[in-house]
């Protein structure tokens, strides 16, 4: 029998459902076509609680069930992620599974959780467009691009940048004939209206400000309010 | 002040929960940017349930408490999706709020249950590749799609497809500009790993069988059972 692998899916209130939702499909479509790789959802609790959507959502295990999974999966967000990077039981977690894990993955701002958390010390990593900048304030080298791997650490872009995160994650953990078959079960076939971002039109005032409410509200008085927002005026320019 | 219209996310136990949350996100954001738009996830109660993955999920809203949605918008998924497309309560719920809304959406085989409630009669409609033939018997002309709109009826293709649609959506509600504005929230700039699906190489005897099992196991002993199942022998061929 193959040796078990778990993908833990890490659930905090108020996280941006996609960037938790995207890859959570992938590895759940892919757990039930090899289910020597179980996937889980984790939290401090088990109780129900809200998105950046009116979806409410729970978890399956607490952090505690899950002391030492092989694959961790944090999602991003606005404000409440802000506050999650602060949130010491949830830090505390990271940096407790991570040593003994094949791979530490993030989507969106959820890397600025793992940076919080003293993960990104040296590492290329990416992010939300809109705060790229912040992770030179862990110590991290960011990059612009949909995904990024440096060892055993993979962050994705912002929100539906994690479902091309995980289907490279299924590649890697069993081959690119499984991910296509996955790929086909979501009919992975994009067509944005109008094709993909016009970089040169992106709208950087208007998510900057965003982004500059979200350390404010998320951070508050704590000394990474500071040093994140002058990283932050760095973006915007 | 501009008049108030409500989107309404209807959640049943073990739907695909890719199929919800990836228009459910891109109608949130754009809420968040025209507070007149109301997002809201509705089902027969307000009790956790399951989905196709460890996410525990609930809604925020009963049918009751939502009797005129402008906009609906239903997911799909396998056996559960059958199971609620025979289940009278939903399927009430959906003919008692079609008369009166502007539009009728679904995502993947969502239209499945569109279909069973009486909505795609006469209707281009679209579904999750795997069962597209299985729409005919529903009085629709299936079409291969990205999404397909016609007159107040509007469907995706398989799961991911329901990104493309919402983003669609945004433009009818709110023109192109607010949509793109949207697209760049969710960073919305796909990059599968090995591109696009390749059709020739979908792995149909394998769908086709997962297709029959999720009739076989939805559907029980139920008329359509047998109805669904001859045309999905169309789709395998």
């Amino acid at each position: 029998m193959a040796e078990e692998k778990t993908i833990a899916f890490v659930l905090y209130p108020g996280c941006t459902i996609l960037d938790l939702v995207g890859p959570l499909q992938v590895l759940s479509m892919f757990s039930a076509m090899r289910p020597e790789f179980r996937v889980t959802v984790v939290a401090e609790g088990l109780e129900t609680c809200g998105t950046d959507t009116p979806l409410q959502v729970g978890a399956d295990r607490t952090f505690a069930d899950v002391p030492a999974p092989d694959v961790v999966v944090v999602p991003g967000g606005g404000t409440p992620t802000l506050r999650a990077a602060i949130h010491e039981p949830l830090l505390a977690y990271l940096r407790g599974v991570a040593p003994g894990a094949d791979l530490v993955a993030s989507v969106c701002t959820g890397s600025l959780i793992l940076g919080a958390a003293g993960l990104l010390e040296g590492r290329r990593a990416t992010t939300h467009w809109a705060v790229l900048d912040v992770l030179a304030e862990f110590g991290a080298t960011p990059v612009g691009e949909r995904w990024v791997q440096d060892g055993p650490v993979l962050t994705a872009a912002g929100v539906s940048a994690g479902i091309d995160m995980a289907l490279h994650l299924v590649e890697e953990l069993a081959g690119a004939e499984v991910a296509r078959t996955v790929q086909f079960g979501i009919e992975y076939d994009p067509e944005p209206p109008h094709g993909g971002l016009e970089w040169s039109e992106a709208p950087r005032a208007l998510y900057a400000t965003v982004a500059e409410q979200w350390l404010q509200e998320g951070l508050g008085t704590h000394p990474l309010a500071e040093r994140l927002a002058a990283r932050l005026n760095g973006s915007a320019g």
